[in-house]
């Protein structure tokens, strides 16, 4: 086999064979393939696309590329959920520890995030003494005692996609369907689980703008999923506005609290239940409707916040911010933006709320960032709030004093109008 | 600027400026764009192409990446040609000479070449002594002194055009047309010729199968050579069987000096008169005819031989070859290949007589490899020649025993049919 062929082959919109794919990420990895033909494959497959086979043939090259994480030795059912990620995107805080309190197992491994996303690791970093980089014993022995681990990817998972990553970074080819699922899938396969659910974002505040796109992206991933084996299912939903109030890390982190004690943003507690219960169904322990009832049932009685709380604990973080939230990292001000007129909120510009929100320096623009936890925006007006003037919009928590240039970047985030809009639900639709 | 940025235009099909192109250029050579960035890069322009602008814009920005050759203080008109390569194709080496016998300048710079063509520059190092490797001043006072000289490239022509080319060469862009235009227009607009003929080969034994194809690559070359202000013409020729009777460096230049004494072979003299009458036409001294008697004049007075050998002596070489050819490097072996039945000759497959010239040690495969110079293929039949079981098809000159695999091979070259076919005329157009 030879690289020069495979690249020609993609080139002419020839199907690759699992042989040459593998080649290519092999010699990818131990550096027999140097990067400039690498480059040169990668906007062939950007420019001329990926089938199902294909797509799945890379990934599966990249699962196998590094560490496996077999996770037989732990009993029961082993269950995942990955996040196309968004703007106050905290589910999985909320809705692991709420699974693992109904029968399935939870050992949780997230990527890191660049940009205003954040990741899930970022906002668990922010409760005091957290430790989210566990070895892999460490990480199974952990489900084993209290059902739930939730930690970073370790440094061997998935090598090949570290280095194809930074090589579309810097190369034009990162939003390209196949390369896109291949990423992600092949970090989801690295991992022993058994039931995947997908939280495929869409709108203004995600990567992919519309929800054709995101339903494009969401088969793709289940056909990879399915080809594995895997009893995998995706919701699609909304991010037309930031999810529940709170974007920032240890913000997020009390929404997330706040939504296991029962007194979520109703958005949150909604995509949290759904989502949850279309997971628990798919394990096949429960009914959706009996699922439903169990998770709703595990946040009134208060185990789901118990579980969090020991999870906290055993990865040597502060379990008090369970029972009391002002106990994690707080900015220095808060500031509250009011409305100059009063109606209906009808836009919150999520991408920009992101954006903003990095600037306050709840994000990374490169690897090397420091975050500042405690900063962040709560929401104090959704769309289809009526609000009056003088209303408190938002209340920003920062820890230096905000910019002119910032205020008025934010002036344009909230939408006010006579009439309310017409409301987007947000699950539009579960495969 | 940013090569991000530029790599993406291109990918999504847009045109990429003067300056962003000027930027990639300058980027590539100092070395601060990294190859897996130009890579990805060529591959989209492979896949979506560029406009004439853009291709003129590369054209010029590879042009000046490296020397530039000022041949202004030359007086007269300074002319060049350049072929697109083909099997057997020594038409610069009886062409030029004969031209700068007709009253213009004549400082040739060849391309090496890679595979089965061979290169001018190796032609004419097949004469003994001859050094084909003159600095640039040594060329300009020789043509000065006898109007011509005929030398391979310096090392500082056009660097841009040698790294793309190796990196084309190994992901699967060398056929793009575009990047064939401005690897072989940045050199030739690196030199100060002021009339410019193309001789776009199409066939069997060419890069272009087709005639088509060989049509748009000359008016590409022909937009970009114009934007620049070049008085710049094209030949179409085919290339469906050699060009005259011989293949292999020493045995062409016999070809090429036997052509000047007037006993050429006559596809080959056609094309070297035809093409000739085009150029000097072109350069405003005579009309097609005109140029036509002279050409022909010069070779029947014995002039165009005559420059030939001072050319040679003037670059060290031994200038007797031109009296007696029998001075050229000499194989050890000649072996006859024999017709098996009696017809007309219809197909004389140049590629495979390419391969086979290589195997007996005529071409490079790598730039490492030495060229025998003595072997090569000598038809004794073209196309339409009648032909008599026992006959001489062609004389093979050899250093080392003909294998039977070579020999098997070679009984697939020459094709013999009842009726003679359709002539394929040597100069199919000219732009």
């Amino acid at each position: 086999m030879n690289i020069i062929e495979i690249i020609e082959k993609k080139r002419d919109r020839k199907e690759l064979s699992e042989e040459e794919i593998q080649y290519w990420i092999d010699g990818l990895c131990d550096g027999s393939i140097p990067d400039y033909q690498s480059t040169a494959l990668l906007m062939a497959i950007y420019l001329n696309g990926m089938n199902e086979k294909e797509t799945f043939y890379l990934t599966k090259a990249m699962t196998y590329s590094g560490e496996m994480l077999d996770f037989s030795s732990i009993d029961g059912i082993k269950v995942d959920k990955h996040s196309s990620g968004g703007v106050g995107d905290k589910t999985s805080i909320a809705l692991m520890p709420l699974l693992a309190t109904c029968g399935v197992k939870v050992a949780k491994m997230s990527g890191g995030a660049l940009g205003f996303m954040g990741g899930t690791v970022d906002k668990l970093s922010s409760i005091p003494g957290m430790n989210v980089f566990l070895p892999k014993e460490k990480l199974i022995e952990q489900v084993k005692e209290i059902g739930i681990a939730m930690v970073g990817q370790t440094g061997n998972l998935c090598p090949a996609d570290k280095k194809i990553y930074a090589l579309r970074d810097v190369t034009g080819t990162v939003n390209s369907l196949p390369l896109i699922v291949s990423s992600i899938m092949s970090k989801k396969l690295a991992c022993g689980d058994d039931v995947i659910m997908l939280d495929v974002k869409y709108g203004d505040g995600s990567a992919m703008k519309e929800l054709d796109d995101a339903r494009e992206l969401a088969k793709a991933m289940i056909s990879v999923g399915k080809q594995y084996g895997k009893n995998i299912g995706a919701c699609l939903t909304s991010m037309s506005q930031p999810l529940g109030n709170a974007v920032g890390n240890a913000l997020e982190v009390r929404e997330a609290i706040d939504t296991l004690h029962g007194k979520g943003p109703a958005d949150f507690t909604d995509l949290v239940l759904r989502s949850g219960a279309e997971l628990l169904e798919r394990s096949g322990l429960y009914t959706y409707e009996d699922a439903m009832n169990k998770l709703k049932e595990n946040i009134a009685n208060g185990s789901a916040a118990a579980l969090l709380k020991t999870m906290i604990e055993h990865q040597g973080g502060d379990g008090r911010v369970v029972d009391d939230t002002s106990l994690l990292p707080q900015a220095r001000f808060v500031t509250e933006i009011k409305a100059e007129k009063s109606g209906y909120v009808t836009d919150l510009k999520s991408q920009m709320i992101g954006e903003l929100s990095m600037a306050l320096g709840a994000g990374r623009r490169s690897a090397e960032d420091e975050i500042d936890y405690a900063v962040g925006i709560v929401l104090n007006k959704k769309v289809n709030d009526p609000v009056r003037e003088g209303d408190v919009l938002a209340y920003i928590h920062h820890d230096s004093p905000l910019s002119e240039e910032w205020l008025e970047k934010y002036s344009q985030v909230t939408e006010i109008s006579e009439n309310p809009t017409e409301p987007v639900p947000i699950i539009a639709e579960v495969l």
